[in-house]
């Protein structure tokens, strides 16, 4: 029988390369039957029970880390406490790298030198001070980043739990990771990090991260982002004596009322954002410099190019219309558009076996996965041709408001262990469920 | 000889009330001969050597106090150090009100119970970490500050040196004051508590205020001023997954590139300012909240009121524009318009005995005074119907760039000390040199 025949191929094969390299050769009725495999093995359901039992602390965990304020570039207390946590929970060889990273391993029965990842991100988009208190409304969780990504470092946590008191043995060593720089000016620096320059590089074969959406959502696709600071300069001066004279402020009120107006397609989707804006010293003082911080994706590298084009013509259009509408006669507006961030693209493959499986798993447990194209930590290995998804293991459409202060999600028992019972399966799969 | 009448008017008159209150009576003759009487005065022309010698210890006063940095509501280091240099030249009554300002007392021979105050401002424009480093280039000064006001600080430690020396009485009680607050969003905070709450509330009848200016710069009109921060707030979002969604950093450029397309009058001049902006938190969020300051000031209150009117219909207009442009499915954009800052407006009449004497001092030593509106401590004074005026005692268009980071003040001695010996009759004329 093709399942059982799938099964010995797994049990028997001499590397996971034939889930990862040779999906041409499998069809997705083979990952069906993997996936019941899994779903009918004693171990995965003796997992499932330990999960609702393990709820209570999952959430625990997700608030205590929630509360530790994880800032842009400032994750080390929160990376601190996860690091203990992944010693507490058994991960041998743990340590922060030099970028930030929290990592450890789960070994397996014939791991061959090579990893797979699964992953969260430590950092929020919010700067210091932002109040992470958590508050809670029946099931709804309020705080920011709890959603985005925090909830998943949790439950990374209550998989290696439930792995380990399932006693379930994988074929594959498995790298547990907590990343940090997934978020903004982050630039993907702890994946980049891991990929480029740490001592697991050229050592990963797949990647999940499980990420911020409900279990429905499957990111496949890696959105190429260019990100841009534009500092507007010029002479400054007082705002009296001195009026008269370019203003950088005005050149960049132009330039963001003109960037508003810009045309983008739904699809292939493509956005544009201004997320930061700052300068000036005083009210009345002409500012000396301004800038905003630009971010812009796109699924289509062609796209991306053009609203890339669009804004660099813009910036320097805004500071020329200054310089001819106020005096320059102490100094030009000038303008300089910085690359701050330039994250790759790429995407896995619907004939990928991580894919299949997560297709199988979902559909299998009554979910119809949502596929989409997001810019995650999975843009790295996507970018290097390592198959790799993001995806959910919380409830479908039990979260929101993203990046905002309002963000939260609904841990609604049921569904919540609903969605990590599903997200286990095909990581089972690709790490190979003996 | 009316010279002389008019010097016998001076020593014999029951108060000063003779040359702030019935101007009419006299003639500008009158006041050129009384500067006449000063400058032939041995105490005066002792004063004037005693300058001279001087020189160099205000110099190196003005660098010392221009590298204690004095933000906006930060004053108080330069405050306690000023306060040390008032005792040191012999200044009684030394102290820090509650507001901040530094305040001593030179008694008359026959005071009345009220003062003439002469005073300069501790406070910059420039934020805490700017560097405030006083460079020389030759006999040029540059440092945030160094003019607009910190030489004035030294040079008022000079004029007491100099009377003390001199030996000079004045009739009236003088009060010497650094005040806080003057820049910015400290909108007169220092000099409106002199003049409601402080000690000497309704005891000042004359009021000098030395700025950052040369000698012929006087500025006998106080410009209303309305500053403005404005507000805009949206419910914020990912920047990907929730583009589309109104964000507030649009609806800001919209109002800025409005604002910055309005038509104000030369005379009488108008003039409108955005100097700080700020918002946002990541590059890849929708802002939740960013912000602008405006300053707006005119010579005419119907011009002031007509750009205020306009600022307040575009930042409505700009926050409209964006909900109608984008996505209100999460929120509106919301807009508020906080007035921060109200700088009464008032003038000295050019019938008035400080106005005379500053004129005719100035002209007996070659100036020709530059008379302006502005917006300075004397707008306080001004409102409230008493006598007062802005001056310079540096020498003529030896400053410039102020509320910019390479803010200068060449300290040439020849015009640096003509300056100071000049603007010192003035305040010999007002204080009665006896």
């Amino acid at each position: 029988m093709l399942v059982l025949t799938r099964s010995l191929l797994v049990l028997t094969a001499t590397g996971i390369g034939l889930f990862l390299g040779s999906a041409s050769a499998q069809t997705a009725d083979e990952h069906t039957s993997e996936v019941k495999r899994i779903m009918d093995h004693a171990s995965y359901k003796e997992a499932v029970k330990f999960i609702d039992g393990d709820y209570d602390r999952v959430i625990a965990e997700g608030i205590k880390l929630t509360e530790i304020p994880a800032p842009p570039f400032k994750e080390e207390k929160r990376a601190a406490a996860y690091a203990q946590m992944f010693k507490d929970v058994g991960l041998t060889d743990v340590e922060i790298d030099p970028e930030g990273n929290v990592l450890g391993i789960r070994k397996g029965t014939a791991g061959d030198g090579k990893f797979v990842a699964i992953t969260a991100h430590l950092d929020t988009v919010f700067p210091e001070g932002t109040d992470v208190t958590v508050k809670r409304e029946g099931t709804k969780l309020y705080a920011p980043g709890i959603g985005d990504d925090t909830l998943s470092l949790a439950i990374n946590l209550g998989y290696i739990r439930a792995l380990n008191s399932a006693k379930i043995q994988t074929k594959e060593d498995i790298l547990f990771v907590g990343t940090v720089g997934e978020e903004g000016l982050g630039d993907l620096r702890g994946v980049r990090y891991l990929f480029t320059k740490g001592k697991y590089k050229d050592k990963i074969k797949a990647f999940f991260t499980v990420e911020g959406g409900g279990i429905t959502s499957v990111t496949n696709g890696g959105i190429g982002s260019k990100r841009y600071r534009v500092t507007y300069k010029g002479p400054g001066g007082h705002s009296y004596s001195a009026f008269g004279l370019v203003n950088p402020a005005f050149a960049l009120g132009e330039a963001i009322s003109l960037f508003s107006r810009s045309f983008v397609p739904a699809k292939p989707k493509t956005t544009f954002n201004v997320g930061v804006i700052t300068g000036g010293t005083s009210v009345n003082s002409i500012p000396f410099e301004v800038s905003m911080e630009v971010d812009m994706r796109s699924e289509s590298d062609a796209e991306l190019k053009r609203i890339e084009e669009r804004l660099l013509t813009i910036v320097q259009q805004a500071a020329d219309t200054e310089n001819f509408a106020r005096s320059t006669k102490e100094g030009k507006i000038t303008v300089k558009a910085e690359l701050i961030g330039d994250r790759p693209s790429g995407s896995t493959a619907e004939t990928q076996p991580m894919y299949q499986f997560t297709k199988a798993a979902l559909e299998a447990n009554g979910y119809k996965p949502n596929y989409s194209w997001g810019s995650t930590d999975a843009n790295m290995p996507m970018s290097l041709g390592i198959p790799a998804l993001s995806i959910g293991a919380k409830g479908p459409d039990k979260n929101g408001r993203s990046h905002s202060l309002d963000e939260w999600a609904d841990v609604e028992k049921g569904p919540f262990v609903k969605g990590m019972n599903t997200a286990l399966i095909p990581l089972l799969a690709v790490t190979g469920l003996q």
